[in-house]
């Protein structure tokens, strides 16, 4: 028998949140029992989790009840809060957040770059900035060809970064467009957003970056562990519902591999599926990753103004690989080397008895 | 009395043509009579100037009668068919094509770059590529500021580019998905559009860059007169319906010039619009940027990534600066030439007059 754990989702209206409770079902994780909590304003909601239907719980102190596993998906604020009561209950925490990514004591980790911090031990990870997420998804293969100097990304990001609201939005104002209405954006904090893309909203640094750049700068040097990464990131939010897409090129320090090893590590990597067909002109579409949890890469091509560098086009579900998948596949990983440590501990009993 | 022309707008039915049209009745072009030319499928149709309602012509050979100035949006097929004639006729073409874009004898400008090239005596000039429009229209201000090494481009690009039935696709595809109805795509030549973005469906040469691409560069360097300029583009077409933007790094030879000795640059250039407020997020948009002929340029920086670079975004109304505008300020600035001609032959024969 395999054990089975008792699970919680914190922020599970949310659009993270939704895309967790599938996850978990479709996946087969190992619940014993699942708890959803959210705000008040989410209470006499419920869920449906295999044959059951769940009740929203309200998310306040003392709510938890000895979880073995938490995902916050509810905003920093939230994970300050309630991360601290989890943790003091013995729970393992996947945190969706930005609350704890820089602090030094926290795994951030994405999977097939550093998922190695996951050691069964740590018992707070946190899930990095969606778009850090994607991007780094599919640099990783690229690290151990040679050392990265400097990564130039543009970003194509989808409403879904900034919660389900956000989508409905576009959608709203882009029926009321269709039909001519004008339907008032005064007040809200981003442009009109039908037929038209902005700035990612968010506030601008000394340096001119806005908060969702400087995060994917600091987050990226933190996973690769090399706080000198050169990085000149740009982001923007475009009409799309729910993936991310970026156009990046990345300069290595000496010589740039050849392209076809390139393709070589990415093809041999799990998290990535080529989509690069010249022929056919076919290639990563937001629409096309929506719904998978691999990260597309294509236009794969030597940067010619630049004999170190490689550009490439990317683009995945923000939702799944940026943020649900990623928190659960952390959670796997964590119970894979509970299971691991353990057997790793039995075997040394066995061996001492057997010594002994 | 200011003398009156002869002129004629050849693809009069198109997204470009349109704009043309209403161009030359807003800005009071000299005309003394408007012919608008098109393929045979738009017989019938007919299009308010002033108070004359003009009927569209078919494009054929002998069409022209001595016109004095045609504008050219058509196609490259349908230029080089029949710029020739046109010319033969004496007319002074304004071609919005890729068909003489290349041709050495052929002046390719961009208004505040290389408009110099239009002395008057040139009878046809090449407008270039709408992306590469919008992007050397922000940049020209720059290049007295130190020379230019590399630029580093991402577009964001309007179904316009694609003409008056993309922009239709669009629309139609988006109204589709909304109802939940499916559209179907099959046999188009490019993915599905509805919140969807795709790299440029322009067939990928040996070096992995698209047609689009290889325009923005091979025109850049001929009109900033640099054919070794290093340029990384990626183009890409987003569900916006008619103004491309840009995200763009410039790479200076020596040092980076300071951001504000740039920012008074660009203020102090035409056709250019600074939306740069870090405290209120605001920031050029595609929608802000449609209907007017500035290029919007923010979200000015230092490239934290290479001291000699500077990062910005830029959005420009693809059909009118980035063809139509553009298309019609180089027929005036061709008539002021003319008149600037005349006036100097005038003071040369009056000065021979009073020597003699």
């Amino acid at each position: 028998m395999f054990p089975l754990y008792k699970v919680g989702i914190v922020g599970a209206t949310g659009a993270v949140g939704q895309e967790i409770i599938k996850l978990l079902e479709s996946r087969k994780f190992p619940v014993s029992r699942l708890r959803l909590f959210a705000s008040s304003a989410s209470q006499g909601k419920s869920f449906q989790f295999k044959n059951d239907s769940i009740k929203v719980e309200t998310l306040k102190q003392g709510c938890f009840d000895h979880e073995d596993i938490l995902f916050f998906s509810a905003g920093a604020t939230r994970s300050r809060q309630y991360v601290p009561e989890a943790l003091a209950q013995g729970a393992f925490v996947a945190d969706n957040s930005s609350a704890f990514r820089m602090d030094p004591n926290v795994p951030l980790v994405t999977i097939n770059v550093n998922d190695h911090l996951i050691d069964g031990r740590e018992m707070l990870i946190s899930v990095p900035n969606c778009s850090a997420i994607i991007l780094l998804t599919a640099i990783g293969p690229l690290l151990k060809l040679g050392n990265i100097d400097r990564i130039i990304v543009s970003t194509y990001q989808s409403a879904s970064g900034g919660g389900a609201q956000m989508m409905q939005n576009l959608i709203d104002e882009t029926q009321a467009y269709l039909e001519d209405r004008s339907l008032g954006t005064e007040g809200s904090s981003y442009p009109p957003y039908a037929f038209n893309l902005f700035s990612h909203n968010t506030p601008i640094d000394e340096d001119g970056l806005n908060e969702e750049e400087a995060k994917v700068i600091a987050e990226s040097r933190k996973i690769l562990n090399n706080p000198n990464l050169k990085m000149n990131v740009t982001c923007v939010r475009v009409p799309v519902l729910r993936a991310h897409s970026e156009s990046v090129t990345i300069e290595f320090s000496s010589h740039r591999p050849d392209l076809e090893v390139i393709i070589e590590a990415l093809r041999n990597s799990k998290a990535i599926k080529i989509v690069d067909d010249r022929q056919k002109n076919q290639f990563p579409t937001p629409r096309e990753a929506s719904g998978q949890g691999d990260v597309l890469v294509g236009r794969i091509r030597e940067d010619i103004s630049n004999d170190r560098a490689v550009s490439m086009f990317i683009a995945g579900d923000q939702l799944l690989r940026g943020a649900a998948l990623t928190a659960v596949e952390i959670a796997e990983r964590h119970l894979f080397q509970i299971s691991m440590n353990d057997g790793f501990k039995a075997k040394e009993e066995n061996l001492s008895q057997t010594l002994s």
